[in-house]
């Protein structure tokens, strides 16, 4: 029933992206330190994975919440990642931050606010280094492939889905998780396709079954919020997983990789 | 994490659904002759599964659609499900069904649109036989839970959940699947919790990914439509899985559930 | 640009639906006492209009809230009725409830969560009191259309639409009102289409500009809950307008009809 | 029952936007040409209105379709308003593009799109003209009045709201109107609130009843696209009014805001 292979992507010897590994990406919501990102880094290498996540620009729906540490959260980031041997994924807020960003990551995320904002699109698709779209929360999967066809218009192909939740009228979670989406995706697009169950659950509780449903239905990849006290984190506390959940995590996810024959990288 | 131990139900010596195994129970969305209705049969019987479901009133949103066979309907479900030893599952539409439904089947469907019919509820609430609460598309989880305890307020407490998708923006898929409310129940709720990737995809070519993902979830059971002959039924025919197709759904699921320590049965 | 012209339903010499005026229909959620529902007669009489509306089944998402009087309810509201010469409208739970609201009703009502319950529509459809079917909260146009024909393939014709409220992702109001629907189906559909800004909107301060906002859409009328004692309301306190409030209503509806060259009666 | 006034702004000697008066905007969608343009101005002039607006900047859902004519859109615009005298409405799709928006717009328009697109709020909180913030098609209005404090923070308090429709489940129409917003900031906020009836509906017929229903909800204001020839139009034909329908629309609006004792400015 497949019509469409996903394209593989690699981000560096060690790291194919959409091929036999589903690939699993830790990191904390916002860096907050460095003592804070680098426990983290080092879970990170301990399970033998290769990327490690982390926001340094977080505007939020209040400005009076905790905006980023900006560039000094990118250096840190990158610190922790060549210490351990790790890539770097981050978030690019607008047009004038991707030079910043091609700089310190090596996958530069378009977030789920910004799926339509064409200027931005239109400058990553300018560049070389991959680029991974989160869907818009209430955008449907037609109008995500369309802001892909933004990106790839300008020449870069290099693109990964990442499905974080919908809104809808549950409001139990965070979001809805549209596993059906990465199911439809993972047949009918070349694009490797992630999902993201901190966002799409924004409950820790439910972060391990939602991101296990995401692999059964297909995902390449999770993208997952790990902190190393999540009772103090300075944004997203309640949908992160602490140290120990990430291990558990590890190991749930590598249960249902097995089982369709992939391997957690 | 488990706030809530799920409380299994015997509905016979072979089967108890909620405990170690995921029930997997495969039939026609309508029972529209006794032929069609027994290469169901068979194949369940093949497959070592132990019950069979099937539609007998059919109401449409459209008045001009087929709207089932009726008491004759029942009669064949019954007449098949006998021959290969299988217990039967089928819907009540209404408070006048409720004898009916009691003579012919073993499990009694509460369906989607009749989530909220409270003397629905009460009715199966006063009866012996264990009830299947499908949630309505346009239902929170609380709301659910809340029509449960219609039922068990009335003395029932053999109650077994199942999500088969939301009503959303999306309309790619007939629903957008609630994987995260599954999750959820299974650790919140002592009722057994199913999946219907049928209704909740539309889509035959995503019925097993979607199953997939909701075993991985943490369903106790999966209901799911099959018809030897998808292209010529009178109703779903776009979601129905074939025969063989119905065969592959069963090894995938049993790949998962292996996976996460069950069987399927 | 009107495609289908209203056809126009008598109730009674006095009273018309779909014609020259906008109807108003006021009363309390659930019949509560004589007193209570007298009041809200007197008032009703005293501003010149024709129906009274109450509640007598009343089953809620928790069965432990307030259920409603019963058939006592229905005696108290046609009792009030008599005395100040209106006619009645009040809901039917289910099929076996349609006798007793022939006896007592002069406009049946399907509520909001039966829209799609078939049985029920099939029954109504066989009678010769007009009906008012209110529109699923998480239904679509299309799909309400189509309960209609349900009635009306049973020979029932006189159909009087109501729309109130759809479920949104927006929470600062109970639902939100699809006055975009009431415009579309004043121009599409033969049948007199309502509004009812109470469960519209579930809160009072919005009741009277939602109202306004209906009659400009093109609504041939509204159903407003008024109680004399908000506060102290069984059920749906926070929406209802108190008696003042329900004179305002009057006054401010009659401002918008007129503009638009009708009459609020 | 209102808790918060609204606080007029003023644009001019002619026109105070959140006074007595309710302020009609038209304009094409997209400004394709001079002569097209100006038959809009025209009209403008003609209904004794003083504000037109229409796009430069169109980046698409697809990138495939017209994208605007750019800074000669901006030209078109500004010389159109000059000869009628008129003030201008534009839309800032970026940062980068702030100052010539400033260069040649009156009042500033940050699209539904770019609602929680921080760094343009940021941007256009330090400057002097006054900002249209339309409602996030996906947001609630609680999101949507944090956003106003992003720009108001930075200094810039001359903000009018526009709710222009949100994304429901039903596909009649474009998108679901929500005029229940639109009554609740009247009430509650400081700002004025516009109501978009082109875009909340996407339906020539249904324009003129959705600006009925959102004046009568108490909008001080209506942004609605006009076009010379819809049939023709390169963006947005089918929700644009003709002039002939241009003019119908301001009859009716004068209507309803003299039921409500206001004037259309």
């Amino acid at each position: 029933m497949i019509n469409i292979e996903t394209k593989p992507i690699s981000l560096s010897p060690e790291l194919t992206i959409g091929g036999n590994e589903s690939t699993l990406i830790l990191g904390p919501c916002s860096v907050e330190s460095y003592e804070q990102t680098r426990l983290v880094g080092k879970l990170i290498h301990k399970l033998g994975l290769k990327m490690i996540r982390g926001g340094a620009f977080k505007p939020r729906t209040s400005p009076d919440a905790f905006q980023g540490l900006g560039e000094e959260g990118l250096e840190i980031l990158r610190a922790v990642a060549d210490e351990f041997d790790l890539l770097v994924l981050s978030e690019a807020l607008g047009v004038e931050q991707v030079p910043l960003l091609q700089k310190y990551a090596d996958l530069i995320q378009i977030g789920s606010r910004n799926m339509q904002h064409f200027p931005l699109l239109w400058a990553v698709g300018e560049i070389e280094k991959p680029v991974m779209l989160k869907r818009g929360f209430m955008s449907t999967v037609e109008e995500w492939l369309a802001a892909a066809k933004h990106i790839s218009s300008r020449g870069n192909e290099k693109i990964i889905l990442c499905e974080r939740g919908i809104r809808t009228f549950e409001t139990l979670t965070r979001n809805t998780f549209d596993t059906n989406a990465i199911a439809f995706l993972k047949q009918n697009s070349p694009y490797p396709i992630f999902g993201d169950p901190s966002h799409a659950t924004g409950r820790a509780d439910l972060v391990i079954p939602a991101a296990q449903s995401a692999l059964a239905a297909g995902a390449d990849g999770l993208v997952v919020e790990v902190h190393p006290n999540p009772a103090e984190a300075l944004s997203d506390g309640k949908q992160s997983l602490t140290l120990a959940q990430g291990e558990e995590l590890f190991e749930q996810a590598t249960r249902i990789a097995t089982a369709l024959g992939r391997k957690i990288g």
